[in-house]
């Protein structure tokens, strides 16, 4: 590991300005207008993957925007690891607030500012140079490794789910290593082993047929918003428990364990709440920020409309109101069967005096990465190595969607050995990637394919 | 009075083609596009004004939009009775729902169409023409006769209000007769006797200072939009009753004998239900849907709107919120004073994870008249000789806020003889006015003179 780790130094000027060149190409995947830009991405990453010394290297064209996958497939006899990365990014809107252009990678404090740094360019960009130091040193792959390379990851990866539930064989692998989260915080190593699952539904309520006055109705028909905002009351305790009946039966208890391991990462709570910007912070009782946020479902409106809402004031009854209300799921709740339940409790809090709609608009399953897997082990061995530090177990309360897809349908274990950090401004202005963490993960990366393999 | 009857009569396809004149004018105060037809429509009441016999007739020019004053002071030792009316109408919007143009009068079922026919061009026409029948036939009033007629009422009658203040002499009176009230129904002599008031508020809820991933932070943060519906829940209890402290304190309680009025009304809730399109009625518990309506104070939304409001699933958690709160309130209640309650209530419901900002926005002052008030029994007696039947009191759920200022600053009892019908789209597409109300409605201007002489 030596060879390799010296030739990764080497070359940290060379993975900058290959990095830059990743970044930049707009690859923007919710805009047709950048459409060219995504298929020129794509065949970046084809490059590289073959410069890298990777095998059957191939663009495979979907419905959306192409994948690229590549393997190596050498080390007989030893465990394959399935490695996952996006080239596709957000957009860079508002763009008055970005300090430098978002597709012109600037290095400032040694950190490199563009759309895509840390999500996902710059990460999975690491994997494909860690192959690479490993075949130009040693000439070969202490495991096996795949590639698999989506452009779709910001509109919701619907070709990528589609193509690994038909390509079972070809994915087939004993670990998937992805880098898509973040570190605790700087220069730390940390695994991410629990990922929220999400329920996002939309309640609209429905009292007279059109906009009354509210002089000469009010008081004698019911309101619409004054009935929705009871409902939407109702849904937590003053306890900040979700009251749906049944809401927690599958939710898995934290351990001691892991409430132990929260407790010595010495959060701060007042530090958190100043930089949101609140006096005080609010959530489950019972249970510290770290693990309302990580381990705890939640529930919360993510938007309200109805009646009037310009300036001053007009003495309308609205007809209807609506609300769109998304639950932050844990393992092991199922987004589809909690969806089914907000419904069911959403119905029998609704008066007789109005109508209701109810829609389930998106979700997500929740993920939990058990600490003895055989990659989550070996993946802590190698960032403790690569960062010289006692690694960092954490959870994460958003959700990535794609991750239970892998496991379920590939059946193998997930690593989420996240190199970003949450302050990094992704899908904000001023997106960044810490270049130390950039070359640190590299050699995570390489460590892996070295601890996996024993 | 026979004689003036029948020159009523006699004159009907006359007053209903003046009228038409009068509604061709596209007098919408609110809009800047239409100040050259406001001013043609002050001259046109002028010329009106002066023909009918009224004398020291003129355009007094204010900051906003003309007022017209006229005079008969002969009746020495008689009293005096103030006009009001308004020449100004709301805009036309949506204006593809017209069946006819709003400014093309145009007559079907013994209803002219038209843009301000019942609200109040049609109905302070009434007065203009019973006044010129008087002197037509007689050759003198029995009673002084003023006129104030402004062209600001659908925009807040600030000029007037002003007016008013600084020429109370001018304005002195024993009454003040208005028309532009509706009729309980079709055919049915009615005086209004009471208003309710009005005191709209805005209230915004701040949580973190910025739109967070509802992911990263939901659970920890407090939402702003589950605060608001939590509030506004709280503002009312289970009975529909106020929770505000002193919000009740001065509610004049409901007579038995108005109840009792109410009750012979046979108002039927089924009806009215399937008019407004919901299943079952709401409002106050222990109060009938008309004493909910005219008598007791209600609190609704007239507005919310919060986070992401566009298609599909954005998980915000939101930054603000912000929601328009009315109030209507009845005598003795005062808007500012309730606003004052308002404020107070919501600042002890606003928990410390958030901050909250409150404005009031606007107030009018319920009114209530005396049914032993000399004008009203007047008015009473001139309707049911007009038609032909019994008089019905009754109360109005909305608000006309220069009925308590005429009340307050000339000190002169008001009377609402409204010959309109809150089924004839007043604000609404397709306005219209019964035309025998309209012919009956200066009839009972012309009694009303000769009872209030007596």
């Amino acid at each position: 590991m030596k060879i390799i780790s010296q030739y990764i130094d080497k070359n940290k000027n060379n993975y900058i300005n290959e990095l830059k060149e990743f970044l930049k190409i707009p690859s923007i995947s919710t805009d047709p207008a950048h459409k060219k830009d995504i298929k020129k991405c794509a065949h970046f990453v084809k490059t590289k993957l073959q410069d890298a010394g990777l095998n059957n290297v191939k663009v495979i064209k979907t419905e959306g925007h192409p994948l690229i996958y590549g393997e190596w497939l050498k080390a007989k006899g030893k465990p394959t690891v399935l490695i996952y990365g996006h080239y596709d990014v957000q957009p860079v809107d508002p763009i008055e607030l970005w300090d430098t252009p978002p597709f012109e990678p600037t290095i400032k404090s040694n950190k490199i500012f563009a759309r895509g740094a840390t999500d996902d360019k710059g990460q999975v960009y690491m994997h494909i140079k860690s192959v690479e130091a490993y075949l130009e040193t040693v000439g070969s792959l202490p495991v096996n490794v795949k590639f698999i390379i989506e452009g779709e990851e910001e509109v919701g990866s619907e070709s990528l789910e589609k193509f690994i539930s038909k390509n079972k064989s070809l994915l087939k692998c004993d670990a998937v290593l992805i880098s898509d989260t973040a570190l605790y915080d700087v220069g730390t190593p940390t695994l991410t082993y629990g990922l929220r699952g999400l329920c996002y539904m939309e309640v609209e309520v429905i009292g007279p047929q059109k906009d009354l006055h509210s002089g000469t109705f009010g008081g004698a028909v019911d309101n619409p918003i004054n009935v929705l905002a009871e409902m939407i009351s109702k849904l937590k305790d003053k306890n900040g428990k979700i009251t749906i009946p049944n809401f927690y039966d599958d939710v898995m208890t934290l351990t001691k364990k892991e409430r132990e391991n929260f407790k010595k990462l010495k959060f701060s709570d007042k530090k958190f709440a100043k930089e949101v910007g609140v006096k005080q912070l609010h959530g489950e009782k019972g249970y510290t920020t770290l693990e309302r946020l990580w381990a705890r479902p939640t529930l919360g409106c993510n938007g309200i409309i109805g009646g009037f809402i310009g300036d001053g004031a007009k003495t309308v009854l609205p007809s209807k109101v609506k609300a769109k209300i998304s639950m932050r799921l844990v393992p092991n709740q199922d987004p589809l069967k909690i969806s089914k339940l907000f419904e069911k409790h959403i119905k029998t809090l609704t008066p007789n005096t109005v109508k209701v709609n109810i829609k389930h608009l998106h979700g997500a399953n929740p993920a939990i990465i058990p600490l003895e897997d055989k990659p989550t082990i070996a993946a802590s061995k190698a960032m403790e190595k690569a960062f010289g530090k006692k690694i960092v177990f954490m959870r994460e309360g958003g959700s990535v969607p794609i991750v239970p897809v892998f496991a379920k349908q590939l059946n193998a274990p997930v690593v989420l050995m996240g190199l970003g950090l949450n302050t990094e401004n992704l899908h904000s202005p001023n997106e960044h990637f810490n270049l130390t963490h950039f070359q640190l993960g590299i050699k995570c990366s390489a460590y892996f394919f070295d601890e996996f393999a024993k």
